[in-house]
């Protein structure tokens, strides 16, 4: 029996015990986006360091930041062979529309195959698989067959800010061939996939304001700009009907896919069916010319993600309110730059803002978009363990999502990415009953185990 | 001293008292909007019915309906002489947004000569002028000038929808001469008002959905229709910039008003700057060709009071929501008919709706327009009773808003309506820290008082 074998067995044998840890991992609610969970953050920090040194790492630990921790940790015993940095998150989506669950989002309930949770695919579940191929490594062989630098965030959910300055400053010490992530989707349970490309993102805040308090609409109404009207005009005219953004500028730097790229899209990507099932939506809708799969990732796209506005309880409300805000979601692709489209949008806004009313543009967040060249030795290497793990060889996509932290690793570090998704399109992430399935769980650590052997060679 | 001369003079003399009793009013939570408060509602038409009693009503009750109850009292020994309805309502607005109210809503707190709270001017502390009207009578002379009837409801702010079948099932016990109501505004503590028109209402609400649930942005961003940004495209495509209403047959029954009666209200009514000053606005804005006064009073308006839909909280949060909704107030003139105009609304968001989304209209509350005519001979009384009582002769007035209960008098049982509003234009009725100018209430006692000496002769 080789040692992968053994570790493989180990993994095979403790599946159980490992499936009662994740559901730890997942109680703690490390809500990034809300201050008040800041402290269940810090306790989930801290959890994950204990666990990090239970199975064998080194130099763990919890690294403050302005805002929730990073978790580092290491075992570096392996000279000669690569390093490869294991990279995901430890927070979560915020939990709302709370009502529409069917278990407590923090009571990590197994029902069949799946585990039910917050953060349970994004990102508690998928980034424990490589832990605990270590601990399979470990436990068994007692040593890795490669050095290993763990890094694991608190602020995916919420762009992200701090780790590219940590990156920077730790940049001499986070050297490394290859970063392995997995914080995205397969198709199904048993077609695994490689992200070689993500959007990127942009979030800002419009706020719109005019007279000073609320006003009777009955009293006032016909001579007052209502703000909340001025907003939806501001956001209606943001994009035509089938979702082109009528910003000007907007689409100077976009690059025009080539049709080989296209072809090889189409048939490793999914059907506009399979999407259509996995948004459980029945009309199609987007910009003309692109498959659906194409309108998701190498076409931009802009989604109002909330308005909050006037009276929001049962009934009516006889006001004009004095204030409105729309939160905006922008996904980029190559080359447009975040920073720049920023100006764009920031400049069109204040020029549809009528004289009458007042508005005020926030960044909340920005991301690079990635493109990782899929003929590149570490991820020939990582289809090659997809393939042994799963049983089958795993399909190349792209993923319309933004991970700003990997495209630090690009921009700061110069490292190639590896993105094995584990996540099914049905995990429901960002959503009410949000879940993994276990069995990906179970794959997953078979897949971390043989691309990291796969890696010593 | 004749007996009109003791009455006012016991008014005076029991003004400190009448204060701490209106507070007592005030501190009763009685918002219809929120279900929640239905047992505040319940206690408050508890302590009114009482408080009527007390001040020597006869035949008290409390009335049940299928919502908030209808309090009556009554007092009919004057045999051969009119008969007086006064009419106003116990149940007031919601609070929110409660962060900026300087004290709680509900506290009804003095400071300076304002009483301030949630309902001191809108409806509590306009009403109460006329039950301590009715006390001072018969606290003096023991008898009242006219009979009277009280029709107390506490549904006014959520449409009166329970008050028309009332009067329908009780019209013959509710003939009278003439209805007083105070639940309006005048223009400064030295210048009384009747208001003789008054707007009618049609409050919707418009939902849109599309996918079954909330998705990630990111991955199905570009190929989902957001009904977030379908309710704004809807929304916006309401109403010109300039606040036209851009549904067809909107306008079709709104009656052109006269040069004569448009020369009328430029004299009698509120500048534009006055208005710009109420609204505590620096920008005026509205339909080309009406003045501000003439915007809010003889001519339609179209007021978005809330829009709910995707994540509330702060920073931001990748998600495309599954549905939206917007509360959309209209304001009607005359001889626009809400049930008609409702019709119109409903087919014209049909229509607006794209196959990709599903919109669904629900309709709180509709009230008919009023106009009284001002050479009535209840109305000269009721001026003369203004002039005695303030000092000064007052302004016949247009309102914007609306009082279906009022519309449902003139429609069910045929009688004239005597308008004299006790409120000012910045009591910031429906906003946060509502308050009340107590002159105006030893003002509006005296003029109730007057009001029913003037209704014997």
């Amino acid at each position: 029996m080789s040692e992968t074998e053994r570790a493989l067995a180990y993994a095979t044998g403790n599946r159980a015990r490992f499936v009662g840890e994740l559901q730890k991992f997942v109680r703690f609610s490390s809500v990034s986006a809300r201050p008040e969970h800041a402290r269940d953050s810090a306790e989930c920090a801290e959890w994950l360091a204990d666990h990090l040194r239970l199975i064998g790492l080194k130099r763990v630990a919890v690294v403050r930041t302005r805002g929730n921790p990073i978790v580092y940790a290491e075992w570096l015993h392996a000279p000669g062979r690569p390093t490869v940095i294991i990279y995901g998150h430890y927070d979560v989506q915020p939990v709302d529309p709370l009502d529409q669950w069917h278990s407590s989002p923090f009571s990590a309930q197994v029902r069949g195959s799946y585990l039910y949770g917050r953060g349970a695919s994004d990102d508690k579940g998928q980034m424990f698989t490589h832990l605990k191929a270590v601990e399979c490594c470990l436990r068994t062989a007692g040593i890795l067959p490669v050095n290993v630098k763990c890094l694991f965030e608190g602020e995916e959910e919420i762009g992200s800010s701090n780790f590219a300055p940590f990156l920077v400053e730790h940049s001499s010490d986070l050297q490394a061939d290859v970063v392995i992530a997995s914080d995205g989707a397969m198709p199904n349970p048993h077609q695994p996939a490689i992200t070689y490309a993500m959007r990127g993102a942009l979030m800002m805040e419009l706020e719109v304001t005019g007279q000073k308090s609320d006003l009777h609409d009955g009293v006032f109404g016909g001579m007052v700009h209502n703000p909340l009207k001025g907003l939806c005009d501001i956001v209606s005219r943001l994009q035509t009907k089938t979702g082109e953004i009528a910003i000007p500028g907007f689409y100077d730097r976009v690059s025009e896919t080539g049709q080989e790229e296209r072809t090889f899209m189409a048939s490793n990507g999914p059907t506009g069916e399979q999407l259509m099932k996995d948004a459980r939506t029945e009309a199609l809708w987007g910009e003309r010319g692109f498959t659906p799969y194409e309108r998701t990732t190498i076409r931009p796209s802009l989604t109002i993600s909330g308005i909050t506005g006037g009276y929001q309880g049962t009934g009516p409300k006889s006001i004009i309110p004095a204030q409105a805000a729309a939160k905006m979601s922008f996904r980029l692709v190559p080359s447009q730059d975040p920073l720049e489209i920023e100006q764009f949008v920031r400049k069109h806004i204040a020029m549809l803002t009528p004289f009458t009313l007042q508005s005020k543009m926030t960044t909340h967040m920005t991301a690079k978009p990635i493109v990782v060249d899929r003929q590149h030795a570490f991820i020939k290497t990582a289809a090659a363990a997809c393939e042994e793990g799963f049983g089958q060889a795993p399909l190349f996509i792209r993923s319309g999502g933004s991970i700003p932290a990997l495209a630090a690793f690009q921009n700061v570090l110069n490292i190639p990415i590896a993105m094995i998704g584990f996540g099914l399109p049905g995990d429901r992430i960002h959503a009410p009953n949000e879940r993994f399935h276990l069995p990906n769980l179970y794959n997953g650590i078979a897949t971390s185990i043989l691309f990291m052997e796969g890696m010593s060679q």
